[in-house]
């Protein structure tokens, strides 16, 4: 129904003149539906991470990659136990949790303790020294969804330090609201992150309803006391790897243009928009850019590992490939909504380069946006190293953060019309870049 | 954000005109926000069931009621324990199961068999007769959404008559998709039956999403294999009750009009919509029929415990009330939104009064329908055995079996103004039956 309406709305979005026209190319969904059903849940360091992997490198070669190849690393991982949290005082409410990346690790019957609301993360911030000691810190603050994602930010920072602030201060324990803007019971997840000299303690998030519950509860003044059970761990040395492939241009001296996304997800939902959509995306975009006649210029895809955990992937990547140059790296990791605008940065010699994509893109309704950009986990590093070129296709995140890191990322989330949407925007760059004989670079 | 747009939407739809005008009421609000904050879910038979009943007798007491009443009784009821589903081939997949009600218990390690898919109930039942022994059925069959409700008929017979059928030709396990119209990964419970001589097998629905990959992955024409875990428990002698209170008419000679909701709900949600909703709506209407004036006719409410088992709280009703005559029963037990239409079974006597209702509720913009009605599932028994007058007030269910049965059914899903819209619906009704000093009767 809404599928249906929206496929109607959008598809003056796809343009009938294409460039690189591919008509009934199915390349982008058969990677992410085949991503998502035959392995589903990709958590970093897995076994179903490993699995994941071995299809990639499958996948990209029948698709027709060169030097398809496992660069393998190790990381520092975090393995799910069992999430149970119950509101005990002054009701009794079961809560839907989960643990966070990296949570500290509760005995198998739980921990208990007052439970101490905070509205805000600057709220908790505010909290004496202390103030917190033997007690479990509660962050509220519900996301607000804008197109550009901008939320995440400021928000996230309940999810990404508000737990070692509560560490600091003497608590035993927190669970924030999940840093999400739907009404689901479905909690959100991410990694948070332990400072040096920080001990780890159990994190979760509730989902929104919960939270709206919680807030009603607190809204009355009396004691909240919570029972928290989360007995997953922080675990060494777990395996997880990179996937790379490559189209090779007609001149191999000239540096590649990188295009990334990441393999792994997180395991409540079978990482359909983050990040399937995207490795089916830039893979799909690479071989249409191809397709439309011989490119100079090798492209090189990146299916990441470990980028949920704190871009382990695109670090490895960049180190694994210091002393090869590139000319200009881009990644997709928004989910599988329509790109609206386009950011770039570009060398001055490359005026005219960026002003022919940018008008390609805009036969599409892309606007040409200001700011600054950093080309997102997986290329951050190697941007950053060999100061590379960046084009930045911004997709719409009104509904991403609805969906983010639950369980219900899953393959029906994802709109096929606005899948191609983005497959026809990063073929029409792949397409320019690919064809440019002349330097690219980024400064 | 949807909230507003509903509001502006609906806005019309509550009349300024208002023969029975309450600006302001909340009383419909504050009964369904404190029955999900305070006590949460409520399953048939659970200690939270009997919180709920000892905190439906303080509310109904301090709204005025009389003759406020717990009416125990004693039911066969479901306990849940952990419920877990992972498929193992040919791909690895957890999946978002529950347990329905009264399904058979696993072993904790589970059990684990071939995964034998069918595409709907219909094809179950057309299986030969020992073709599963040994083997875990699969029901798919994606429920359609009807404003009506009239889906959950015929597609809720995988639920409540799958399982059992799948027993009788040997299975040691069923799996349904849910019976539900969403696409998120909450499944839908809700109970089944076993007929006298079938053992009880687990049984246990997936979500959409969930299901949506076993369709894919059955498509594929490998066989597939499942694990499953469910460790709930069919116990006897389980504590339940109903809770009764009234507003007594000017005339207590007159047989009162029964207006019913049921108290208990799944214990995978708070029972917001299923049914918080119907109690609140029931229970502020008659509060806003009696404060229009003094009425001749007692309205009573009726709070009825374990419906969602099979309607023990109507049957005990009706057996514990035989002696007392009663003149006309209504009930609201589907969800918080609008009111479109009316049933009416009224007899040919009362067809002025009948017209007097239709014309009241038809300034509202609800329509006057044709059609059975037996009244629900909480009322149903009162009026077979003493062949009452019944109205109908019928909910727009669009959205409904989004909800019904899973974690999702939360305070934020209801939307105050049509709470409001379905309160003024009723309180209109209730004021002209609580005014007529003739007799109502059904036939």
């Amino acid at each position: 129904m809404t599928s249906l309406a929206r496929a109607l709305a959008l598809s003056a979005l796809v343009s009938a003149t294409a460039v690189t026209a591919a008509p009934g190319d199915s390349t982008a969904w058969d990677i992410v539906s085949g991503l998502t059903t035959e392995i589903g849940p990709r958590l970093a360091g897995s076994e179903a991470e490993a699995r994941a992997r071995d299809w990639a490198k499958a996948r990209l070669t029948a698709l027709g990659f060169s030097n398809v190849a496992i660069e393998p690393f190790t990381i520092k991982g975090y393995v799910r136990g069992e999430d149970r949290a119950r509101l005990l005082a002054p009701y009794q409410q079961p809560l839907a949790i989960t643990a966070l990346g990296y949570s500290g690790t509760t005995p198998a019957k739980g921990i208990e303790g007052e439970l101490v609301y905070f509205a805000s993360f600057d709220a908790l911030k505010a909290a004496p020294a202390g103030s917190l000691t033997g007690k479990i810190a509660y962050i509220d603050h519900a996301m607000k969804a804008n197109q550009d994602g901008s939320g995440y930010g400021p928000y996230g920072n309940a999810r990404r330090q508000g737990p070692a602030i509560a560490a600091q201060k003497g608590a035993i324990g927190v669970v924030i609201r999940s840093i999400g803007t739907d009404n689901h019971r479905n909690p959100h997840t991410g990694a948070t992150n332990w400072p040096d000299g920080v001990k780890p303690i159990p994190a979760g998030a509730i989902s929104n309803p919960d939270a709206d519950n919680v807030a009603r509860i607190a809204a009355k003044g009396q004691p909240m006391r919570l029972s928290l059970t989360l007995t997953g761990t922080i675990t060494d040395k777990l395996p997880s790897g990179n996937v790379i492939g490559d189209l090779p241009g007609s001149n191999p001296s000239l540096p590649p243009i990188l295009v990334a996304c990441h393999l792994d997800s997180w395991d409540l939902g079978t990482g359909a928009i983050d990040d399937g959509a995207g490795c089916a995306i830039v893979t799909a975009a690479a071989l249409r850019a191809r397709a439309s006649g011989p490119l100079v210029r090798t492209i090189r895809v990146l299916w990441a590992g470990t980028e949920e955990l704190g871009g382990f992937g695109g670090e490895a990547y960049a180190k694994a490939h210091a002393t090869q140059p590139h000319a200009l790296a881009m990644e997709s990791d928004f989910g599988a909504d329509r790109v609206w605008n386009v950011k770039m940065k570009l060398a001055p010699a490359n005026k005219a380069l960026g002003d022919r994509i940018a008008a390609s893109l805009a036969s599409m309704g892309i606007v040409r946006a200001t700011g600054e950009t950093d080309g997102g986990t997986d290329v951050g590093p190697i941007i950053r190293d060999q100061k590379l070129a960046v084009i930045d296709l911004g997709q719409d995140g009104t509904r991403y953060f609805d969906l983010h890191h639950t369980p219900d990322d899953t393959l029906d989330k994802i709109d096929p019309v606005q899948l191609e949407q983005n497959v026809e925007a990063w073929a029409r760059v792949l397409t320019i870049l690919g064809n440019e004989a002349g330097p690219i670079s980024g400064e």
